[in-house]
């Protein structure tokens, strides 16, 4: 086996977040899941725009927000995703470019516009994300350059990549793919009600099809349909190689063989939460692949997941290889 | 003469910022000159942007943001400027609609596409400008509604809008029809770099069809081509009724005839100038045309000055009207 070229390949839907503040009220006014991820059609994309505050635009998606953190952290990083020959296309072609990802996928022209995910953020710092999928639904195993997942040492999937139809395809195609050429298959739950959605088939990809899973406490506990995190942390102990899995201010536990890891949270004032999960995952795999152990990994994770926190957006401001010292 | 319909009317270049982090060496690199307002042609725009950092999108436009910030102290505003029928255009057409501001101005279609202002935010919080103007320059007579201009208590003018070339004719229009109305005109001179391409514009403007002037103390001194403040204050107070000179955290100095006062900067950690003169503006215009004494004007602009340079973009995140109490 040769040695890759690329650390990390992530595939996820290429997302422009659009991030406003909003009082609690706005969410129950419009019948908002607080904290979660809900799919909505262009109808719905416009109305709900129509109706918030003055945003910031901002590049997103669970996976690329990955690649860029791990790109920041000095990972050689790949990204697949679709986005529409547009303005905001354009945007998140360049945001990813700029942290030095590499970023082949061609875009779509004459079709549905870039992707757009807008995002409520409540002043105890939690988001609300409203995704339309746009350009995202053309994804299909086509998008697959699998010479390209046989150069990445960890291609990394988000589960939102479930949602567009044609995508389950591409994503089952790239595992596959990863694994013929002796790679690992990253897999991050992105969201309870997203792994409530395609709860079977994220069962059967995690049971034999994943090497390292990402998750938080609500997100596993959905998974495997348990209301305690002990339970669902033994079933992903019994299911996969190695487990992440994050817990908010209380750090993250890492499961591997017999192995238990507590890693703890990077103390920080919550101003919004968006890509928490995404630039620990970053944090994370940056070290893995970089032959550090699984503490230092998790260490890694938080400082990431801190500082994306502690502004708006999901990518991080501040120089992240000053922060991990 | 009736009562206006609107306290504040801005006109301005319509712009979407791109906002981010760099170092010094960035500005030098790129031979910029730090803290200035320079304009770009499509080419160094793309070329500029393909060497920036990521970066966030927010809506921009010296004069709109004053008229964003202004409606959410309260006022009743309205605004004129030039975006194309494109994302970017959407963008900055939501964001100031959604603090309530009147946006009548009709979008170019089929040609430039919406101005961008590539901001360079040193650690300092000092930005670098470099604006590409697009569709802006399209601006013209008969984008001033004079119907409008007599409904509205204060035009508000950037300086800025001298340079599109059909700009200064309808800068000069609007404040005829201000006039006419018997209506006042206010006039930022925006840039130091600005006022000295268009010196003597601005002297005759100043002298005699301006009545409130809002200046820093570069701008301030490069009218009058002066080294110190006290004589190009001097100048002021002869020329215009009303001026109000911003001095950074040295506060602000307003003059009204043969009255001076003194203006405390309200403190605060500064991460991204971007914007600070355009919310001071605000505050005052706000103050202003609610009938409030000058030092109360002076503080509402202190107040919302001091709100948007601690964050990166030029529009407030907070409450504006929790923070003035």
């Amino acid at each position: 086996m040769t040695h890759p070229k690329f650390d990390i390949l992530g595939i996820g839907n290429a997302i422009v977040d659009v991030v406003a503040p909003v009082d609690e009220a706005f969410l129950s006014r419009h019948d908002m899941h607080k904290g979660a991820m809900a799919l909505i059609d262009t109808n719905t994309a416009d109305r709900l725009y129509a109706a918030m505050p003055p945003a910031a635009e901002t590049s997103g998606g669970s996976a690329a927000n990955t690649c860029a953190v791990a790109a920041m952290l000095g990972a050689k990083v790949a990204y697949l995703g679709k986005v529409a020959d547009d303005q905001l296309g354009r945007v998140f072609r360049h945001d990813i470019g700029a942290v030095g990802v590499h970023f082949p996928s061609t875009s779509l022209h004459g079709g549905a516009p870039t992707a757009r995910c807008l995002i409520m953020v409540t002043p105890d710092g939690q988001r609300t994300m409203n995704t339309y999928l746009g350009a995202c639904v053309t994804l299909g195993t086509a998008d697959i350059d699998a010479a390209l997942v046989a150069d990445a040492a960890v291609t990394y999937l988000e589960g939102y990549l479930f949602d567009p139809p044609e995508a389950q395809t591409a994503f089952r195609r790239a595992a596959e793919a990863a694994h013929a050429a002796g790679r690992k298959v990253a897999l991050s739950l992105s969201d309870s009600f997203c792994v409530n959605r395609h709860r079977a088939a994220f069962r059967d990809l995690v049971d034999g099809h994943v090497d390292i899973l990402f998750a938080n406490e609500s997100e596993i506990t959905a998974l495997y349909e348990t209301n305690t995190f002990a339970e669902a942390a033994a079933w992903a102990r019994r299911d996969v190689a190695l487990a992440a899995l994050t817990r908010s201010e209380a750090g993250s536990t890492i499961i591997q063989g017999g192995d238990t890891v507590e890693v703890a949270a990077v103390p920080t004032k919550v101003i919004d939460t968006t890509g928490a999960g995404d630039a620990y995952a970053a944090g994370f795999l940056a070290g893995l692949t970089s032959g550090k152990p699984l503490a230092e990994c998790g260490r890694l994770g938080s400082i990431a997941a801190a500082e994306v926190i502690s502004h708006y957006g999901a990518r991080p401001i501040a120089d992240l290889k000053k922060l991990i010292g």
